[in-house]
């Protein structure tokens, strides 16, 4: 392990664990005492691993969700190929239980330089760069069958909210109706041991694809004329955000309503949202929404919606593959309708972004396009 | 004009006139007349827009911030290489009236849509990218005399904000003690007409480059031990949160302390700080913190600190050539310190980053790196 030097201040803050703590170091310390006991009875240390590939990635069609098949690789200490991986992995193992134990929490980044040094009597460096690295607390992730969020490590904090609710964020009470024009910034993690949902009157939730689009509605308070909670996630939305997401779809029964660009780029946005990511297959139960919508912008709206030429961008070469690939996931195969509308989009030669629409009016999106069809139920799923 | 259709909802909403938005209006209808009367009384109608450039750009010592110099281009309608640029001013020019009259903001790509359309009865687009629009509106930013923000014209929001203070905004309280995990998403315009502040115990504010270091400071709840605010700008910090900060320097009195990495991209973002960017010259008097302190990382670090190997990280060459640019600057030049930081940085032959202090402890830059710092107020300024 890499040298130690705790400092008084965070010995002496060892956290109380809370019950999902105790959970997750109890699943690393079973990994170590198996590894461990192999080792004192003569028998080779290895582990099993989830593969996280493509061809370990199965379509639920039931469920909805990608899922990660039953496939595992095993990591062997005594196998040249497999002996660096194997130290790589009880290095973050020791890191996350220490991790625990103190009861604070690292970035990626983090992790990778706590368990970065050159091993005693070598040249080795344990890790030499975080590519390395990212990949092993992924292998843990599916190993030990935590969340990364449960082995205390959290990414860069990406999107804000606003609305009609009121949450509980580590024991302060935001209420989301009173955050004015900034909002409150959703956290990495927001498990339901760190974000509690109190009073919540919303019936759903608008994510929008961008901070400036959400800007345009926060301004027009829409959330409050059509009580819901409005959210972005700054583009592809990270985990913190579709967690929330998914968690105010499955606790408070709220149909989580995308309006997303009329783009390849918008439509994978959406089908990461609605059924995961084949790279995080294995989070998809906690981070899929299933009943998503996609209220638009649609490929028909250039028409529908009598827009001006100044809304349409051309398709490029690499739009076209995208489109093409996306129309043939599993999930859009069969999905008719999303064949149209992938299809129409080929058709118009064109794509269109929610912020052509204040070609119309500045406030066309927030009260008119949104509002008639939320109430024709204009969307697609 | 854009072909106009005004809903009834937004037509209704014109928004009563703040002051700071009746100056800007008076300033709009200025230009306009100036072009109209010119034209009227057949004389060519013109502007003269003050110039964007490195050569108009000068470094006044005393105030310690980058300026705009004197020089102003021409820009005349009756000149062919001018005259598609005079239409695109003045297209832009009368959205932003617009905005105003209505109360509403939009985003960069808002206003490009907003004025993009074919000239009718011509094949010739008013605008064909965002990147001819952009500099247009730049260029009314300094003609006029007015930030984008009183321009009606938002960026991307970026950055957060936790710690002893409240702040009034759009009229919503944001308590910041009280912001949990996630923290006040600090919008993108923050005039004293939309963020006021309140009560405020805090002595500084400490400013981190990343959301993933203000998540460890946050966690540590570094700003009530040492009462302070916690800010950071995910990166090159955008308009909005380097006014807010300049705001909370000027207003309250509160000292800047900057934690960035110790490498050429975290110097210059305390460069662009403290004394403006030269692309944003013009708005440096708004921007700009000439007090702002860099606390680290420091090139001495890594011997004082006693820092191990893993945390060092290999300058590049462009590293290296940027850092030499850095160190020219005019604003460094003269500054002894700089030059010595600058120039072990370059001795030491590698960067270091603040994740990088991990190595000691999870919690050693909170607890006992910024305070040690603080307390033997060991800074570079």
């Amino acid at each position: 392990m890499a040298k130690q030097n705790p400092s008084k201040s965070s010995s002496s803050t060892t956290a109380k664990l809370k019950p999902r703590d105790k959970v997750t170091l109890g699943k690393i310390v079973t990994l170590a005492d198996d590894v461990a006991k192999k080792a004192l009875g003569g028998r080779e240390p290895k582990l099993d691993i989830p593969t996280r590939t493509k061809s370990n990635t199965i379509w639920n069609k039931k469920q909805g969700i990608l899922q990660m098949g039953s496939a595992t690789a095993e990591r062997e200490l005594f196998n040249l190929n497999q002996a660096k991986q194997f130290m790589q992995t009880m290095l973050h193992a020791s890191t996350i239980k220490e991790f625990i134990n103190e009861g604070k929490t690292s970035s990626l980044r983090g992790v990778f330089y706590k368990a970065k040094h050159t091993v005693k009597g070598t040249n080795e460096n344990t890790f030499d760069t975080q590519d390395e690295s990212d990949p092993i607390l992924e292998d843990l992730e599916v190993t030990l069958g935590s969340l990364r969020e449960e082995l205390h490590i959290f990414a860069e904090n990406r999107g804000t909210l606003v609305g009609n609710i009121t949450l509980l964020d580590k024991g302060d009470e935001i209420n989301a109706r009173k955050m004015g024009s900034g909002g409150w910034g959703i956290p990495s993690i927001v498990e339901p041991d760190v974000i509690e949902f109190r009073k919540c009157e919303a019936k759903f939730v608008l994510h929008v694809e961008k901070g400036t689009v959400w800007n345009r509605f926060n301004e027009d308070r829409f959330w409050e004329k059509h009580n819901c909670i409005l959210t972005h996630g700054a583009g592809q939305p990270p985990r913190g955000c579709r967690r929330l997401l998914q968690r105010l779809n499955q606790e408070l029964k709220l149909p989580i309503v995308c309006l997303l660009d009329c783009d390849p780029w918008g439509h994978y946005i959406y089908s990461v949202i609605k059924q995961g990511s084949i790279s995080l297959a294995f989070e998809s139960s906690r981070l899929a929404i299933p009943d998503a919508k996609f209220l638009g912008i649609r490929a028909k709206d250039y028409k529908e919606c009598d827009l001006s030429e100044a809304v349409k961008i051309d398709l490029t070469d690499n739009d076209i593959k995208r489109a093409k690939e996306i129309a043939a996931y599993p999930w859009f195969e069969g999905h008719r309708q999303w064949q149209k509308e992938i299809e129409l989009m080929l058709r118009n030669g064109f794509k269109m972004e929610v912020e052509a629409m204040i070609t119309k009016d500045i406030s066309y999106v927030t009260e008119e396009y949104v509002p008639q069809r939320l109430k024709a139920r204009d969307w697609l799923e």
